[in-house]
């Protein structure tokens, strides 16, 4: 199966399996994983920050850096598409007692005025104060879109201005790195935490790294046991994070190109309406309703070919290209896309 | 002094300081003050519901509206303006744990669907299931609107489709029910709560009532017993709202011949933009930009001559008719507005 | 009826009516009613703190008490009987998401050594910090009895030691100052907050007010107005607490002699088990178990004979002396038990 | 080190590791990851329980097994010394809303009757519902005690009559069953929900495992979502889970036999107190206060000489024997206490 449904599909390679069963390990809860410490330092020093914690979840990540930033009661500011507010089963709500001031992004990047604009009512003590903005970079619903450094800096900065924190949503923030050349460490100087996947392009099985300054981590320690997510020899999983990072980051600009290559043959299919030119990353946003096939139909057709992706009860379709998907690959899911559209062989 | 500021300033009249006098009281706790208890059956009544509660303000009535429909992780949809987001101190996120799914309306009203939009993701266990519509008619920041009744029934229906509870915020409802002629009993049979606020227009001190079906009433006496809202000899303030219920509701019909008064007024003063043609009810909302005078410097300025209405920091102001307010005194109000704009007099 | 059931019970007296008539008053969300301005000066002198806020409840008082002194996941230490653990219907854990940490009280005292043991763990980010103490003088059930000033000076002290603040729900503490003859001020001194009942022994119908520093009271009308406590012209009934403070308290004395008085009835009484000695202030606890005579059938002989106290489910009985219940009243209350439990008369 | 500070410093054997390197993974959010399916299964029949759900930690089994029992508002019911209470940083209150109802074990057991009392006050909106008792078994903090069967049984029992969910946290069930003889599903049948650690005695790296009926798992499984613990191709460390249950369950005796052999020699050391009859798994407790040395200078010195138990703050020591202690070792680590405890050797 040509897998893609999501870059979190990707399985351990043999080399990051080895390095799994060789991590040498400790009780993480007391500090005393020199591979969990490992990783920890290296995302720290990646993002520039004083600390980092490994968590078993980019979910956990958001949870803990929206809890961290505010008190029941507040309101946090985030895009319309936001993946705390779409797809955290309602934990903001929940675990940090928020309201959500929505933002209706451009491809998930918006403007100071808009940031302004969201937090009214401010001031006095009938509105709820805003105590955090979110940002996600890359934005996955807005298709893997890298925002422009002048506008993620001016958002931050006015946010700052406003008396609120920031959290950056780095599910995808390596990939951005790698499409713009910009280091992690110059998006993450102007946010208060920030978080990598370690499951998504990286290819880890498990995990994710939030970083921050130290009072604010040791902060999120806290919510991390209480939340269930301190483990024990957790080495065994960072030690596929550890060798992610030291092997799988400059390739990302692989899957990229795959994004792309897998766009333009998109683009030549007959119904498929797709702009290739949005395509920066690894996500590939398309259209399938002028096809005059059904997305169940679509679904199932490419599956019986070997192709997972999109969904077979909506026709705006994801693709995700990342580690596990070769250029033949891609070049193979373009001609059974091409098949099931024409119903040609 | 004039005071337009809002509905809330009214003070209550001898009539109605004598029936709190001499209101026949009990422990409302045990269910036992006859007051409290007649209120309630008459608003029971007034909005054809089975059971109503007092409580001590219209905010622990959106509170309790909001906590007996939802419960933590959920979302709730609501517009954008509307008070339980804007003014209630971030109560939803704290004491519902609930996420809001908000709606730009067009002056507080919206369509079905807006709310099938807004509603977006539903499904699985990835998104926060929305469970609860809140609305408002009249509508404060869309300058007392009043709903188009039929576009009210298609967002409750398709709210209560989508299966959502439908919570109706009727600080000003009965300004609506005299506006546009349709009974309380028929706004409310598409909800599933509703109060009425018995401190503004209505002309009491203290108070408001919500209702709903006896079920989802004995879960609201919990929270209210829970909130702070249980009290004891409360007919003592509930005698003020059977008074207001019997003396006080046709005439917010002056009250609403007022308000256009004003707005007429108001139209003529140059720099002062206002379209009097939106004034349905008792708030007028205007704008004082075009003067070529500072909101502080208007606002100080009508204060001095004995009116009180606008912000001292806004250029948006807002202007509200009640029954502490006669037709001389918005005769007065404007020649006072006509002098300190153009500083004459 | 001799209703002892709660000095709850009590109805405005006509002078308090009138107080409340006339009274002054003005939007208190705005600060602006003159009344309850007043009111929050004399709780506030009362108590020798910086401010006063005037609530609906006295339940209110305890829910912001325990929400502006800790953070949820928290513990909050009290009495296993205390109020907001065994009366407010859960608030303090969905209000504020604390944990109750119990202490086992004699007659609702207790010692330094259990403050200690109770936060037990402590330290470290495992266990939940316990960050506040919350006190209660005179106990309810404790039969109304009032601390030794010194051991409450100890508790008091030694939380403050350990970190935590503390919290007195003063709903009958003007009964303790006038059966210990220590003031207000001298309770309130090893306390952060404090809040005394107008509805209980006062004879007020409606309200508490909670007092504190400035900040925490700045904070507490946050919550005030959130939890739905923000109410408009009432001065109605803050009028009502200033009137009774003005003429209820000396007062007091009475309903102390009076419980005493009942207890000493009570005692001659076969089958009645009670120690009247314990007897304290305007609470008097019995055991009905020894009459030979079930709760209920006790319970409506005593209501068919125009005196209601006790329960007619369980054995326990409690009766509570206040403002409308005369000493010929008890008399009469001593003689119909005794008809009701013998068979004769 | 001989490391006796908990059964959590197992580190994974060889064998172990092998079965992570190897094993079959997917995504376990689309339930398509077939270790974590297959673990899960396991899970379910050992407990008799229809459905399983892996986890992170035992903290998020705990933290869950709350949630998906109560509401916020209601009181859980638990041991004064059980693990949600002392050592999960506050999380019932946080994440579920709840208050906690102490129970003063015996060695963490206690009766019907203590039930009983805990729960009251019920009844009526003013209380907070007890809707769920916590069990533990064995009791750490009880010393390793297995629960006497009837006695489980009867408590669980009266908490379902009661109308409370029984929820036992097993993370050392296996310990119980071992020592015991009997199955895990003889005593899971008692409890609503159930779960074990594999990362205590069973010698895991990370996760535990929380069993109920299928419509309470599918409710768990959104709160594992919530809460972070959702992963990805988590069959990696899954596989420890599988290996440990098909290799690690029966040795439990070893530690159990290793425990009784380090009470007995323990119990030989001048100024060690300690009961060796208490002993029935593999956690001792004894106290060190007789020995006159300090517990630092104790700690210290066993350090030293490559032995770890204790702590250097507190007189009631605690060992605990694991896979990672020979007999060998616990001979040594005795002898190293005597040498450290008299000054000689």
């Amino acid at each position: 199966m040509i897998d893609l449904i999501s870059d979190t599909a990707t399985r351990p390679s043999p080399e990051m399996r080895r390095a799994m069963a060789e991590a040498p390990v400790g009780d993480e809860q007391l500090r005393e994983d020199p591979t969990v410490n490992r990783l920890q330092e290296m995302v720290a020093e990646l993002t520039g920050k004083e600390a980092a914690l490994f968590l078993p979840s980019g979910t956990m990540c958001n949870a803990i850096g929206i809890k961290v930033h505010t008190n029941p009661g507040d309101k946090i500011v985030l895009e319309r598409w936001a993946h705390p507010y779409t797809s955290e089963a309602g934990g903001p709500g929940l675990l940090a007692g928020v309201m959500t001031a929505l933002i209706e992004g451009e491809r998930g990047v918006f403007t100071p005025e808009q940031v302004e604009e969201a937090v009214q009512p401010q001031g006095g003590f009938h509105s709820a104060p805003a105590t955090l903005l979110c940002l996600e970079n890359t934005h996955n619903r807005g298709g893997g879109k890298v925002w422009p450094l002048e506008t993620f800096q001016a958002v931050a900065e006015t946010a700052h201005r406003l008396g609120m924190k920031v959290h950056l949503d780095g599910a995808r923030l390596l990939n951005a790195v790698v499409a713009s050349g910009i280091p992690a460490k110059v998006w993450s100087q102007y946010v208060d935490t920030v978080w990598i996947d370690l499951s998504k392009g990286l290819g880890c099985p498990i995990g994710a790294v939030l970083a921050g300054d130290r009072e604010t981590m040791d902060r999120a320690r806290r919510y991390k046991h209480m939340f269930g997510g301190a483990m024990r020899q957790a080495g065994i999983i960072a030690a596929a994070g550890v060798y992610a990072l030291e092997h799988n980051v400059e390739r990302l600009a692989e899957d990229h190109a795959n994004a792309k290559l897998l766009a333009a043959g998109l683009s030549e299919i007959p119904g498929i309406a797709i702009n290739p030119a949005e395509v920066e990353t690894n996500i590939v946003f398309f259209d399938v309703s002028g096809t005059g096939r059904s997305p169940q139909e679509l679904y199932h057709g490419l599956i019986e070919r070997g192709v997972r992706m999109g969904s077979p009860t909506a026709t705006r379709w994801r693709a995700v290209t990342h580690l596990d998907v070769s250029r033949a690959d891609i070049e193979r899911a373009v001609e059974v896309m091409e098949a099931v559209v024409t119903g040609r062989g």
